[in-house]
Parts: C-alpha cells; structure tokens; sequence
C-alpha cells in the first residue's frame, strides 16, 4: 500500500514555475523588445544526435505554464529511441511564449534524454544478463525525480528515492551498533516497534562481514561494495540464487559486462546521474504568421 | 548601481531546505535505528581526485542547516586545486547529524568541484591568449547559482545570469523586426524608452550579417555564431581590437587552442555546466566519541 | 510508467506543518503555562468505537514533527478492524509535547478512520459480488490525498485524484462538442496530438444515448448516471461482461446492494468522503515521569 | 484589543489557490478536449435539499480566482435558509472557467452548508433557552477556518480557535501542577507575567472538582465535561447565574434540549465539524452562447 | 459577520521568521566567535524617550521563535504612556538568542512606538472635540498590518486594509463613470449584484460636487479631499450631524485643532505611518551568569 | 568573490507580489464597480516636492506584475534630484490596471526617494571632507534590500547587510569573552577555523578601550560609540590616517558637519533609514481613451 513514498520536496508545477523565474527574472528584455506580442509561428524540437528521449511531459508543462493557449503537437514518447534529424514535436503559438520557454524546455529535455540515452546504452550491454542497473542518490539537487523518471525511461530502476523509503545498512551503521549482527537487530526491532514495513538492504565490504550478516539473518538485498569482478563471482555463488544481490563501486563501462555476468541482480552506478553528458536537443521556429 | 541582477528564485538557504528534504522525507529511517541520537564524532572531506574545489561554502550551510551545532575546520578554500589524498575539512558533532548531511553535500561539491575543475582545466589550455571562458544559460534547473558560481571558482566568466540581465539578440528577433538594422533600432528604442542600461549582445551567423551589423551601429559585443576557425579569425581581424567578441557552437577540447587564438575575447561553452563530470568527493567517520 | 499523476499541491511535511501552525499559532499557552517543559510521560491512543483504523503513518509524522524524540510504539497498523477498548499506539516522551501533538493527531485519523470504516461496511455488504466502490472528487479541499488513502484502507478504490488524470466526458462536454460520438472523436484527437495516455470514461444518462455511445466507438469505461436499479442492470446486461462500466446517483445504504448485484462492476459513491461520521478516538497520558 | 487572535496559516486565498492546483494539477484534460476556449455561457448553482447556506463569498473567490472576468449574480446569502429547488447564485463567462472551477466550490459550499445547517437545526430546538452551541477543535485539518465560519452562519458561536486564543485547563495540566488550586495559581501568574488577556476556562468532572476550583478562585468559565443532565442542573443550580458554565461530552440530538434546560450557557459539540452531512448542492450548465 | 476583511498576505509568525532571516542569513557569525552557546543571562528593554509603547506582543513572538525557552517578563503593556527610563520588559535565557533577536524586536517595536507616540500625541490635541484620526493604506509593503495596529494602540481609529474592504469612490472613478450620479449608481448596482456589503466612502473635492452628491443618494461616509477649514467647516454644517464626514489633504500638527473643530468626524493622515520617527528604545544585557 | 552576501529573504519579485496581495485581498471593489475592464488611458507620476528619486526600477516591476502590457516611459533615473513639477514617468494601458498598482508604486517610491533625499542632503553638508555616511540595520522589517539601496541613490555606503556578512563585536561579545584581546584572538581564530573571509569591525566606547584594541591587534574598522566630538578628534588623530574608523551615537543635523570635519571616516546614522519623512509623489490619470 502506497503511502507517503517517493514524494518530491517540490511539486513538478511547482519545480517549473520556480525554474521559469530563475530564468525569466524581470522579463525576456530581448523578445520584448524584438518581437510583436501577438505575432504567432511554429516551432519544432529537432533531435541532433542519436539517442533516447525523455521529458516531453515536462516539456509540455513548461510550455502550458508559460502560455496555456500553445497547442502541441507529439510526434514521439518518452523513452523512443531516435535519430539526430527527428521532428519530436511540434508547438504552435505565440512567438514570444515559445521563446521564453525555450531554454528551460531544452535544459529539462537534454538532461532527462542524456540519463536515459546512456541508461539505454548501458542496459543494453548487459541485456543478455538477467542483471539491470540501479541509479542512487547521487542526483542534482531538487531534480531528483525528473533525473531518476530519466532513468526508467532509459530502462534503469530506481533505487530508494531518499532516505525515508529503504533502510541501508552501511559500515558507520554497523560500528555505531556493534557489529553486524547488533545492526542488524536494531533495525528489525525498530521497524517492528514503529510497524514500518520499509525493504531493509545491508552494505558489506569482504567476504568475511557477508558469512557474519548471513548467520545474523535475512535481509531483502544485500549491497556488495567495492568487490572485485572475482570476489563478487564468488560472493553470488557462495549465496545462490535466492538472495538478491547488489554491487556498487567503480563499475564502469569498460568492466560492466564482466560483473553483470557475475550473476549479481543489480548494479548501482552513480553516474548514471552525477556525471551526464547532454543530448544535443534544439527549438527552432519555423514559420512565422501574422 | 546593482539592482535586481542576478537573483535567484530561491535563495541559498531555501535552495538547501528544500533539498535537504528532498532527501530526508519522513526522516533517515536507517540512521534513526542504528545511530544513538548523542553520539558524537569526526568526519573528513576526502577529496578522491585532482581537481579544483568548489562549493565549501554551501557544505558549511548544509551542514549548519542539518544541526547549527556542528563544528567545522575548513583545511582548503574555494577555488584551489587539490591532489587525490587532500583532506579538505573536518566536522564535529553528532554522527547522526553528519550522516543526514552528507550526501546533499556531497551532491552539490561534487558538481561544482566538476565544473571548477574542467574550467580551470580549458582555461589554462588558453592562458596564452587574452581569450577567456563564459558559460551560458545552459544549467541545470534551480542550481544556475550554484553552476555559475563554480564556473568562477575555476576561473571562467560569467555571461548572463538569464533573459533579464542583457539583451541578446537572436535571429528569431532579427526576423521577426525584418532585419539587422530594425531590430537594432528597436533594442535602442526599448531601452531608451524604460531607461534600462543593459548590454546589448548581437548574434551574427556570417561575414554578411557581420558588415551589415556594424554598419547598422554599436553594441557591447558581437556574438559569432558557428564560425569556422578561419572564418572567425577572419572576421575577428576586419572588426579589429576595439569590438568585443564572443564565438559559441561546436567548440571543444580538440579545437579550444585554435578558437582562442584567432583574437576572440570570449568563447561560450554549454558543456561547462551541461555535460559535467563530477569530482569524486567523499565524507568519512573518522572516530566516533560517544 | 508513473508521471505527475497523484501528486498533492502540498506534500505531506508541508500539510502537517500548516495544520500544527493552524492550532498551534503563537503556542499552546494552557500547556506553557501549567506544563514543566521537561516533564515525561506516556500516552496511549485508546480507540472508542469498533472501526477500522487508518492514519497511523499521519499521526507519526505529527508527533515527530512536533518533536523528534518522542518514541513510538504500533500496536495495530493501518486498515486493521478494531473494537471499542484497543490501544492502538503507545507514545512516550515530554508530556507536553505530546499534547500539542494530540488535536492534529486526533483530527486526522479520526476523519481517516472514519472513512475507511463506512467504506469496509459498504464494501463487506457486496462482497458476494465483483462489484467495488469508487470514491470521487468530493473530498475536503486539502485532505484529498489522506481522504482517498483512506478509502484504499477501508477496500475502496480509487477513481481519478484530479481533473488531471484521466477523461471523464460528461453531458456539458458532449453539448459543447455537438453530440456524444463528435465529443468522443475529440477526446481521441486530443489525447493521440498530445501523446497522451489516460483512461476515457464516458457518462451516459439514459439508454440511448448508452447505444450512441458503443456505435461511436470504445472508451475505457462507461459511467452510468442516475440510472434505476432495474434500467442499470438492463444496460449491463445489453453491454455484456467485457465493458468497465460505473454506476453512480443516489447509491445509498438502503440500495447498495441492489445496484451491486446488476453485474455493474463500480458504484462510486461521494458520501465516501463528503459526509463522514469521524470514529471515535482518544490520547489519554497514562503515566508521568519527572 | 484585537492582536493575533484568529488568523490561519493558510491566508484564504491561499487556501483557494491550493485546492484548486489539488484538483486542476497538469489541467482539466476533458474540458480541454472538448470545450472550444472561448464557449461563453451561464449556470446556476441550484439548492437540492432544504438547509442553510454558507460559502457564498469563497464561491466567489473561487471562480474569480480561475477567471477574473466570470460575471456574477448573487440571489441569496450566506446564512439564508433555502428550500430545494433554489437558484443560490448565476454565473456568467466562459464555461471552460466555470467547469474548473465547479468541484472545489461545491466541496466548500457543500461542507459549510451543512455543518450551518446542522447547527441551525440544533440552535433551533433549544432557541427556548439562553444556551447556545459552541464548536470545538474537531476541524478537518486546513479548514478550520472555514468551518468555523459556518457555525457562525449556522447560529452557533466560535470556541477558541486554537491552542492559542484562550486557556483552557484540563485534568493533565491540573496533575502536572498537583491540583486544582495549584494549577490555578500557575496559569494566573503565567498570564501576569507575561500580560497576556486570555479568557480562563477550567474543565471540571465532578461536583467536587467544582467545589474545590470555586475555592480557588474565579475563572472565565466553567467546562463541566462529561455530567449527566441531571448532575450538570444540579452543579450549575449550586454554581447561580453569575458564573459563565459549558457543558461538552456526549450530547446528542436526542438528549440536548434536555441539556440545554438545565441553565448551562453553553454546550460544546465536537460533531457540528467533525462528522457533517454536505448539504446537497449543484452547478448546472444553463444555455451556451458561443 | 467577520469574513475575510483584514487578513495580512503574511501571517504575523511568517513575517517574523522572513525577518529574521533577513538579518541572519547564513548566521550571526560574531556572537558564533564569541558567545558560548549555553551563557545564560538577563536582559531589559529600556525605554530611551517618552512615549507610546507598542509592539510587545510582536516582541514576544519574535524572542520565541529565536529560542523557546526564553523566559519574559512584560513591565508594561501595548498602549501604555511610558517615560524615559522605564524598563519595559526583562528576558531570561541564552545570550545567544537574545542576541540574535535583538534587532529585529526593536526594528518592529521603534516602528509600532514611533506611530502610536504620534497619534497619541495628535488624538490628545483635538481630544475636546469629537473627531477622531484615520489612517491610510499610506503604509511601509509588507508592514500594513503592524503599522495599523500601532494607529490604534495610540488612539486612532483603523481606515480600510486595502482595496477589499471598503468602497472609495475618487475622481478617477467618477470620471470613468460619466458623473457622480451615475458612480453611485454603478457602485450600489455592483455591491446587490454580488451581494457585498461593504462600507461606501465617497470622496468629493468642492462644495458643488457635494451638493451633487447628497441628491445623488446617501452613502456611509463622504471625504472632503484638500477642503480648507473654512470650506470644510461650511460643507459639514450644510451637511448636519448625521451625515459621517471624514477630511484629508495638508492636514499637519499647526492646523489639526482647527479642522478638528469644523465638525468633521475624522481626519486622515497618511503621516502617521508613512512618515515615522521611531522611538527611541534599547535591549540591555544586565547580568550574565554562566 | 561573491557568495552569498546581500540576498533578501524574500526575492524582489516575492516582495512585490506579497505586497499586491496585501493591498488587493479579495479585489479592488471600487475599481470593479466603476471602472470598464478595457479602458484604456495614460498617467503620469509627479513629483510634489524637491528630492531624490529612488525606486523607479520597483515602480516598474509593479506594474508589470499586476498587467503586463502596460506601457512605460520613464524620464527620470534613479538618483536624480528633481524639482516639484517633474513628470517623472508615464504608464499607458488599462486604467484598472494602472489604479491597481499605484497605492504600493507610490508606497515603494515615497519611502525610497525620502530615504535617497535625506541621505544626498546630509552627505552634501560633508562633501567638503573625506567622510561619508553609512547606514545601519535598523531597517524596517522585510524592506532591507530596498532602504539599503535607497541610500546608495542618496549617495550613502551601505554598512553590512546583516549579521552574516561582517563581524562587529559589541561590549556584550567583549564581556562574554573576557576582555579585547581575548575577544580579538577569539574571532580570529573562530575566521581561520571557518576560512570564512568576513572584514572585522570592533567597536570601542573610550580611549581607554581603543588603547587596549591597538595593542592587541589589527581590525578592519574600528567603531568609536558615542564620542563627543572633542573626543572623536583626539581618538582619529590618535590613529592616525591608516585606519579605517566609524563613529556612531547622536550624530544629528546640527552636529553632523562637526563630526565629519574630525577626520573619521564614515559616521552610521540609524535615522537614515528608521525615521523617513516620504517624499511627496502622485500618479494621477491624465486623459482616458475608448
């Protein structure tokens, strides 16, 4: 049962009027000055480098919260792949609206489809493994949920979305307790006193500290990190195929493919979103009337 | 005279609330059941590799944010360069309290220390020339501060903060006025009418519109749009030293020495805060008191 | 995929915040008065009437927010059937805190228990059937979020949170378009030029215009308004088993489960949440420690 | 003196604008679709139930906030007893405006016509004594205000409005200070020494509570909680005239006018806001002009 | 019956908590470099000049919401005639926070003083006569609210909030209309088509638009705008006692008894808040125990 | 370089929108009884009295932000001293617009140009020596950033902003920490720690005090409270030219030229921003077309 999960600090309309006026301030001084009010056009958003797209629902947001008489017209979903030279949409109205929702469209769209298209990429290596890639908190603040939204669309999961959803248990955790097995048991006492029923995922470092937590218990993830290709071939073996497993630590392109055939189930990679290479995305007016 | 230039739509303080609770939601459930409320300890910035700090100042805010009781030495400043290995400050304080801070700190130093760190990289490629870097417009939404600021921590300039604080005028504008000189005579109108002091910026797309603009009259700066190297030494050279100048489009690593040598004043870069790679930051408990 | 649907206007921190500041003002000045700021205690929440509990995750949050240290401890979770005479949740910690948490606390599960108790009686009542009960737009302005959590609580399901999630096509709707299947052409246009995703529910006030609407085409579900028991039942049967259809118009108590057993998959029913008989609770300080 | 007594945390038009982004969110999709912008028309809110009404003023902030240019004509006013079939108000405008705007002034109309129509009800029935009914703090959270409001148009006087506006001591406080007299002297000094001017009620439980609170002194008035009617004629008989008396706990429609014959001044009722019928009310589309 | 007339767009509390950011920001760093935390000691507001108090109420909240355990003891109350040299208040607690609100408690406290001072000052001038002193919307943004209270603590008489809670009909109005007749006609047409019952003030600036205005109709109060005494006095005696009278324009300290002895009822000033001399007032540090 | 030194609490454009709300509440009444929604026209902002102009930037985004298509043409700038008859600007567009917006244009303007004209007058008496004015935080709640400003169109120098951009320490920091030179070595130190860069500003009240600051080191600015004339002499001659000083404490208009003629070099005078006398200013509608 839903309850407070996965809530945003700011609402999206909320995310996109405060980011209009980060930008707006006290006006476009350059269309005011340049452009007639109501001369109308059309504009379409050109795709200018292979990838896969996300964000045309908050392009749309930001369009209809600038001018709510812009009519659109999609040519393409969130998570399409596509071809630089692509019309992905078509917006017709007011000049001067779509200019000052330009840059806010593209920054959102270009940052959201970069995360996706690497997402995409990535998934895609390792798509003859039954193991899929995880994002993490390492996210822009105040856009985390358009940044881990990018993710799925790229095909990713989403880990926790903060520190209210999971319990992740980590060393600073662990030597605040005790040892593992203390950890392990305050958790579940507290969870249980508090009738919270939150997924409980456990951080171990070596060999050594998973034979202690698998005596301590059952947890629903454990997270092995910073484990070398082989260690962490070892580790999912020693555990079978019942516990679901994660790794995180210097996974990256070059060895992806070697720890995802490890037989782990999840990879959790930080770049996925601290590190995001735009894709190339641009507004262009096409005609002009009236 | 300062005004009403460069304000953001959330101050600072708001900026790291919001995030915080971004992150924190209904509260940091594995900390709550792991860490007791009083323990107290020491945590280090560990910088993990070469690069140029940014953002000590906002990781002193989060922290003060998190518990005003936190004490901080601060071992290094904004804008200095750094090696792997550098302890870049300590704090002292409830475990707790650290843990719930560390991860929007992280998340903001590592993407400013990312942007420091490539700008002051391709500005020193350039420092044999009187060239130097401006950003654009192209930032991450409701982190423009934070974003223009790293770029001056690692030696870049600012362009404008948004639509308000210079007129830049595109060729939509130029169309929609019918032609250069119109559009000219309307930007000096405007800001005549509202006794607005703002710079005014030109974008020219070829050596034509190039003569057709400074025959139509003065601006602050001429904004060269996709010029070739040649091209725009070419036209750098018929403007002479006395117009200010700033080339944009397809400019990168491989071609930043060559740009900058052709005389421009300024080249404006979007991967400087679009595309970052951030610096790999991180926060450890270094001795725990009870 | 999930986008923006089901988001409030005010998260749940912010609407716990207000609500507090709402009683609160400038302090509880009986408490501040009589109240030793340290004093301890322990308070349990007695249940007063046999209900179905919902809101305990709401009332968490109050205490908490009203002060971090109060310590918890869930006897029953929500959407448990309980009796006159439960303790529902034990709270220890400053005594006055707590009774400054206790109103807000109070007025929320009772409102949500109260919901989810009629809608566990009503949906017990047909539960010989398929048919389920919808809840509507009828909440109180800002509760829609706990309102509509509680229904879920009580076994209801939840029709669309906002005007924004999907189609509902009434009678206005098809005037303005100039007949029913001119008014459904409309919807598809609009939804396929917008790319977008949500469910089309068509309202229908007689048997005509039902058979209007299946030769103009197919919609995610059909709602019968107003209609008798014996015509609802002759329009399900005419529309046969594979059409969603939703009954609503003076369902009441009394002729609940004569519309039920029509074969009518839905009845959504407004008096789910506009006309609510709160279930009676108390915090009662059991103990008090210096 | 008028301070900060009685304000809310939400300013009304606050309140206004956030229960309309609840139920509007990303837009009302289905008007969208089928209402051409510009379609003007008229519609009534029409009485469907005999009841007292309440609300008008915030139906029309509603609709002036969605549209400052709906036209208005007022037929009735707040606190008028209606029969059904009542045209209450007409309103002239686009009737995309008038749709959005429809569900939320109804859901607030609705609620604050019931809770005056119960409380007329009840008013009504002891309108033969001097006792008149009180509210309590049993408000929907972020409506208080406005329920509040109601009770007035219903007849009934406002209790305090929150922790803030009044003492008033219950059995806690009195066991924290050690007694009656104790408690007393706590709460004087208190507003002394702070010169606050707060009215003082004490709620006492049983004749000899009552006893030993008249040897302690005076208060403002008397809150006998939970006495049958016949203890409650006895305590108030002994109490005289001069001293301000409320009754509270457990009155009901069938038991109040014996209540109110006792000579209590007050009786404080918890459901006149905490479990109310909406009265039934609606907004109909009356003829359209293009 | 109250509705919403008189609601600030900033609850008192939001007003204090910006304010105190305003002079906070990211921390009062020399009390931070000097202060320990936990000195304790004792401080009073000193009254430096004879006057008005006012404000204490607001200097309570702004000390509480710094820190909620500083104790107060109030010497005096708002309203009250002071010397200099009295000491109008005594706080208890951390140095620190009285430290850190200091400022802005005597930021509003100067204000509120300096304005009741002089209309006490002004009332007690004409006090032999029966006119009494408005103020005006004249007032500091974002201050209505303190600056009206302070007209009252001193003897004035509040003038509407703002644009809401009354009708003033002035030139620009009667001139939109086509007449004096025809405002009044517009205006009464206005309030019974929305049912509003608002107070109606009808400004007129010569002896012929006053005699057109009394056959126009009768309205609550007419505003004699820039009459001089002897015009004033000549209008208001051709007018009779019945009729409310209020004068405005050029009213200062050398001539308020002569148009306070016309007869008008009363005379607004915006002097009284938009020109302030703040009273002289200082918050001591006397004893500091560790 | 800058961080985050001078940022409002509240954004200028959260200012003026708060401020609107504040004025407007529920809707201008009068306006919308009188005036038609399209009437269009032109006023003019006069000048009533010889002064200063500050605000004219405010002035303009008032208007806007209440219609956006209102017209201006300003002819004047901010600073500028201006005889009574100027025409100081002219708006075009909706008269309801423009009646909307000149109660807080006026408000805003009336208050900065009082502040900028007194601030000019009394630096103009001191032009003849090196000194020059500065302003304090006795500011008016929420109006900083404007007063501050204000000053700087009079000519003044703004002190800091609050406590968090500047250290200055006072007797109470001075007697916390055990005398001068503790207190000194206690800021050093708690800047160094924080390498926080914040200019030190220490104030003396005797000879005495400054002897015992020399000799324990250097400050960026010494403060020298409430010295006589005689006594301020002897102290900046004392001190010699290299240090910076500031002198406070009855600095009035008849002393002013005295003190300034010492050789301090700033004096900070409160009155300059707590006790304004508001410069006269009208708009007044000027011709009405269609």
């Amino acid at each position: 049962m839903e309850n407070f999960s996965h809530r945003p600090s700011l609402s999206p309309l909320e995310y996109i009027r405060l980011a209009l006026e980060e930008d707006l301030g006290s006006g476009d001084h350059t269309t005011l000055a340049c452009i007639p009010p109501e001369q109308r056009g059309q504009a379409v958003l050109w795709v200018k480098a292979d990838g896969v797209l996300a964000g045309l629902e908050y392009a749309r947001w930001v369009l209809h919260t600038v001018d709510p008489e812009l009519e659109l017209q999609m040519h393409c979903v969130d998570g399409q792949e596509v071809q630089a030279g692509t019309a992905a949409m078509e917006v017709r109205g007011r000049i001067a609206s779509i200019l000052q929702a330009e840059r806010l469209l593209l920054n959102i769209m270009q940052r959201m489809s970069g995360i996706a298209t690497r997402t995409r990429l990535w998934s895609k290596a390792i798509e003859h493994t039954p193991c899929r890639l995880l994002d993490t908190r390492k996210t822009t603040p105040l856009n985390r949920l358009i940044e881990k939204e990018a993710v799925r669309w790229g095909g990713g999961v989403n880990h926790r979305f903060g520190l209210y959803d999971a319990i992740l248990v980590k060393d600073n955790h662990v030597d605040a307790c005790g040892g593992v097995a203390p950890a392990l048991a305050a958790v579940r006492s507290y969870l249980e006193r508090h009738v919270l029923d939150l997924p409980v995922i456990f951080e171990v470092r070596s060999m050594e500290e998973l034979q202690v937590l698998c005596s301590a218990g059952r947890v629903d993830r454990i997270l092995l990190d910073n484990f070398s290709v082989e260690a962490l071939r070892e580790a999912v073996t020693w555990l079978g195929p019942d516990t679901a497993t994660e790794a995180s630590g210097n996974i990256r392109w070059n060895n992806l493919v070697a720890y995802a055939e490890t037989g782990v189930h999840f990879l959790s990679i930080g770049a996925l979103t601290h590190s995001v290479e735009a894709l190339d995305l641009s507004l262009k007016i096409r005609s002009v009337t009236s």
